[in-house]
Order: structure tokens, then C-alpha cells, then sequence
């Protein structure tokens, strides 16, 4: 996986994160904090649990700076990227399935279980997006809006897990399980596919 | 300890996350998100605290699949399972005199002092539940809610420490702490002992 | 640094905790968790993250002692301690100054770069507070409170790892960075300095 397109889905997420800053009328601070959890949250926790300390973004400059960035971009033109939301949640599609692929990939590299790499994928790809919104005061939103989101990254980090146990470890594999999750989640945004609540919880 | 033991725990803990999730009208990932974090969240802060990575839950397959089965049978009988809720939080006192234990001893055959060992054995009981709260949007409820439920695991957790500073290492020494919490716990419930709030703070 | 400057900081921290706790009626569980969360909080977070487990939090007995007395303290005279809270707050500004710089320096110890160095002094010195508050309930006051302090423990952890950098080692340097940080933070809150929010987000 190119640096270039872990960056690209760190930049995404950030701008979600400050974007829920806005919208909570967080000061300038608040809006630094939740662009970097957003985007860093999930990978420092795959890494704090599979031992990889410091974690990705505490040895790297760019994956502190890009938030940074994001930050500044949100500060001027909220309205604006708030107007093109669609495109900016097209692009978080594409950084849950770029997420979930390499968060697996690197838990088995770090000689985790087939099972533990798919559950530490869903929390790279995830987890960032869950600190966001505890952070932000309320129930984290993957937990209750019945989107498909954490699913599609359940599929994209089995997937690259499996082939990854049938030797295939190239960039190319890597796209292709990416690719999966994004196409899963774009086509649940299209057409609205829910997941369920418990048995007789009404609407 | 034997792990069926461990495993009852978790099973409890979890029926807790996912009953919680029930009853805050989350969808089945929230279910499965608070049914794991639940159960294995204690277990993990402790984990990462003494340097034991990947932690326990990460190594385990059974520690991950049981919060499933749980999520499960909450998902088609939550009705059934609330109404038993005595006995689930008769289970859930087993489970707090387990894992305050079992904390507590990992911790000192880390090396860790007896004060932490004992801190780290209350971290490991109640560390679930808190998050459990925390990602439910409320106050984690050991915090307020004034029942003896972090008191009775701090006895059983300091208990443990000073018999295994005497040497008395054995399956049946923990099976005696894990008790001695379960009891007080229990006694808790049935005469409703309840903690203080600071001086003057009135009802 | 000396180890008693360090245990002031973490009394004061611990005695925010305390407080805090008191004002929502949590009961003394909850004033134990808060102040200690608050005043270890924000070293455990850096610890784990830089690889230095167990934290210094639990290998010390005195880290977690000072929290006990200060909720002893905050447990009888909270009217007390209430009305005496400028004093507090200036003490408060001495401990973000003091966490900001011991922050850095230790990161810069365990040879993280000199901007994720500065990245973990402010974590060190803001976390503990961001703690205290995710589990009060509410969203981190630093957040949007618009008050400067983070920006004080940033400009201060810039300072201390710019001059590590250069080779200036001592206590007094670190005092010196610390202190800037305590002044700018005592300026702001004396002429009310406010951070911004977006562009175009009123009042």
C-alpha cells in the first residue's frame, strides 16, 4: 500500500472530525482534537494492542501534519465541504475500506490469529470514527444508526485476511479486498441497506 | 483458574453489554461492540497497563466468539433474559470476584507492586462496565449509582494480593478471594448497602 | 525535576477530579475515579503510547496515594475548597505548565521526534482532563471552552524540546520552559484570551 493513499484516508477521516467539530460549535482546539482522533484513533489502537510502539502516528510527521491540514481547510470553507458531503462521504468509503485492509494485514504481520487480524481491521477502520463521536458527547454512530458501515469492513478484512493466508501478500491483493468494502459501502449509502435492531425493538 | 471459569465471566459481562445496547434502541453492532467491549474491555486496559500484548482478548479465539453467543441470544430472547435479571446479576457478582482476582494475580506475576496489583484487579472488574457507559452516552453508573459494586472487588482483589505475598499461590487461595468478593457483592444486593456521597451532599 | 513538584501537580489535578465529581452527586467511587483518572490520566496515555510500561503510574505508590487525599480532602470540605477556587486554578496552571515539559522530555527520552515529543506534552498535560470529563458525561471543556490551555501547554512543550534539542538538558531549563507555560495560561485567564471557532460560527 502506497504512503500516499494511507494519507489520502487519514485526511478524510480528519475532515470528518472536524466537520463534527463545527457542527458541535467546538472552538479551534476541539476541531485540532477530533480530526486527529478521527484519523489516527483506530490505527493507535490496532497498534497500542498488537505491541507496535510508538504507534504509526507517533513516528510519523505527515500523519500528524495531514489533520492539521484538514483542520485548516474545515476552519475556512465548512459551508462548502459541508455542501459537497456526498463526495466527502464517498471518500470515507474509501478510507474505511483502505482501513480495514491494511489494519488486518498488519495484525497478521504481527503473528496475530486469522480471527484477531479481521477484528483488529474492523477496529483500525472503525475505531477513529467511534473516539470522534465519544468525544463529542454523543453515542458513537456506527453503534445505532443502522448504516452499513462497520460491516463492510468486516468483509473487506476477511477477505484480505484470507487471501493473506493463501500466500497472496501483494498491493494488488490489498486493493482488491479494499475495493470489496468500498463497493459494499457505497452500494449500502445507494440504497439504503439497514442493519437490524434485536428481535421486536420497534422503529 | 480454569478457563471455563474465565469463559462464564465473560459470558455474563457480555449479556450485560448487550442487554445495555437493547435498552439504548442500538442496532445488532452496537450489540456486538458493547457485548465485547463489556466483557473483555477490563481485561484489555489491564493487559496494556503491564505490557501483557497482545492482550489476553487478542489471543484467544473463544474470549472473542462467547460475547458473540451472548449478542446472540440477547438478539431473539432479551425479553426472557431481563426478566431473570436477578439471576444475571447473581452472575455478574461471580463474574466481578473472578476477574478482580484473576486481575490481580496477572498483575503480580508481572512484577507489578501489591497496591497495583490491587488496583489492577478492580480495573480488570469494573473497567468493562465503564466503558460499557461510556459508549452507551452515560455516566459510567459505578460512579454514582451508589450500590457496593467497586468496594466488594477491591476486598477480594487486596485479599488475593496479601495471601499470594504469603505464598499461597493455589487454584483454591483464588477460588476463596473470588468468593469473599462474590459474597460481599451479593450481601450488597440483598440489604442494599450503599456508598456515600462527599459530606453535605444531600439525596 | 524533582519527584515533589510532580506530586503537586498530580494533588491539584486530582483535587479538579475530585471536584468535578462532587458537582455532578457522584458518590466517593466516583470522586476516587475522577481524581485519579484526572491527575494519572494524561502519564498513562503517554507511557503507553512511547512503549514505557507499566506506566509510572503503577510503579509508584505515591502516584496513586496523592489522589486519595485529595478526594479525602475534597470529601469533607468541598464548600471550602469551592470557595477557594482561583488559588486552585493557579495551582492547576502550575501543573499544566510542569506535565507539559516533563511530557516532552520523556518522550524526547524514548527518542520520538521533536513534534510528536511536543505532541505528547500536551497529551500528557490535557489528557487527564479530557478523561475526567468523557466520563463525567460531557464533552471535554477544553474542547470548546475557548479558554487558552491547551496553547500554553503547546507553546511550553515546544520550548522545553526545542531546547533539549540544543543540548540544554537541566532542571532549570525545564523549570524555565514550565514557567512560561504557567505564565501564558495565568495571562489568559487574566484578560480572558479566547481561542477562535470556524470561520462564521457566531456566538
Amino acid at each position: 500500500m502506497p504512503g500516499a493513499l494511507d494519507l489520502a484516508g487519514i485526511f478524510v477521516f480528519a475532515v470528518s472530525g472536524a466537520l463534527a467539530a463545527v457542527q458541535k460549535r467546538l472552538d479551534v482546539v476541539g476541531m485540532v482534537v477530533l480530526a486527529e482522533i478521527t484519523a489516527l484513533g483506530g490505527g493507535i489502537l490496532r497498534d497500542v494492542v498488537i505491541g507496535a510502539v510508538p504507534p504509526a502516528a507517533f513516528t510519523s510527521v505527515g500523519y500528524v501534519l495531514v489533520p492539521l491540514l484538514a483542520t485548516a481547510i474545515v476552519f475556512f470553507w465548512h459551508p462548502q465541504v459541508t455542501r459537497i458531503m456526498p463526495t466527502v462521504m464517498l471518500f470515507d468509503a474509501a478510507g474505511l475500506g483502505l482501513f480495514c485492509v491494511t489494519g488486518a494485514i498488519k495484525a497478521l504481520d504481527y503473528h496475530l490469529s486469522p480471527l484477531h487480524a479481521v477484528l483488529l481491521g474492523v477496529i483500525t477502520a472503525v475505531g477513529g470514527g467511534i473516539l470522534r463521536d465519544m468525544m463529542s458527547g454523543q453515542i458513537p454512530s456506527v453503534l445505532y444508526d443502522r448504516q452499513l458501515y462497520a460491516l463492510p469492513s468486516l468483509v473487506g478484512a476477511t477477505v484480505a485476511t484470507l487471501l493473506w493466508q493463501e500466500g497472496l501478500h501483494g498491493a494488488s491483493v490489498s486493493a482488491g479486498a479494499a475495493l470489496l468494502a468500498f463497493g459494499l459501502r457505497v452500494a449500502a449509502m445507494r440504497w439504503n441497506w439497514r442493519t437490524p435492531r434485536a428481535r421486536g425493538v420497534r422503529d
